[in-house]
């Protein structure tokens, strides 16, 4: 059985854990359509159901969907807020590095020496 | 000696895994800002310069920095194309999420019954 796991706090180091692995974002790219029943995102991979259920419980230690069961059916959802934690996290970097990029830019214009076109 | 790495096409997987953990982010952190020399980066880390030296090589393997030698000086920077691959890759999922949520959002606002201030 697949634990159930209440929303927590965004934690960066479960969250790319979880993404490190094409089956485990496949199941994300399923569940980011919607809640499905744990049956229904297993047909569209390539792998026995055990190991399905064994990347499932993965994503979900790792806090990037949760299930809940009702009768015989558990459904699983996507925890938005650490998919949104990693992407702002990696928004941020990528923000930083354009700007130091920017800056590098502006120095080399700075510094480079006035061509014939200019001294003409 | 950490080894030499061109830059190659981006790749989630190991993309995914250098950010799962925290002095592997925080050298990230540190390489958006511009290309350091090996040393620097470790001095702001609570970590031996060995345990540093291997979460480099990490980040390097998985194809997050390339490293240069000049002289008895080698040089990390960012490879930024894998941290765009990845931060695409989760802003493509949560604009699916989002668009989920949205139709869920319309779906439930169709289906209300008409309150009281509506038969008015």
């Amino acid at each position: 059985m697949l634990c159930h796991m209440e929303n927590h706090a965004p934690n960066l180091d479960t969250a790319f854990h979880a993404l490190a692995d094409p089956t485990r974002r496949a199941i994300l790219g399923r569940l980011v359509r919607g809640p499905t029943a744990v049956s229904a995102p297993a047909q569209p991979f390539a792998i026995g159901l055990p190991a399905f259920v064994k990347h499932l419980r993965v994503v979900e230690r790792d806090g990037l969907i949760t299930s809940e069961k009702s009768g015989r059916v558990r459904t699983c959802r996507m925890n938005a807020p650490q998919l949104v934690a990693a992407e702002t996290w990696l928004a941020r970097q990528r923000s930083l590095w354009q700007a130091s990029a920017d800056r590098l830019d502006d120095y080399v214009e700075t510094q480079m020496p006035t061509g014939p076109d200019d001294a003409q």
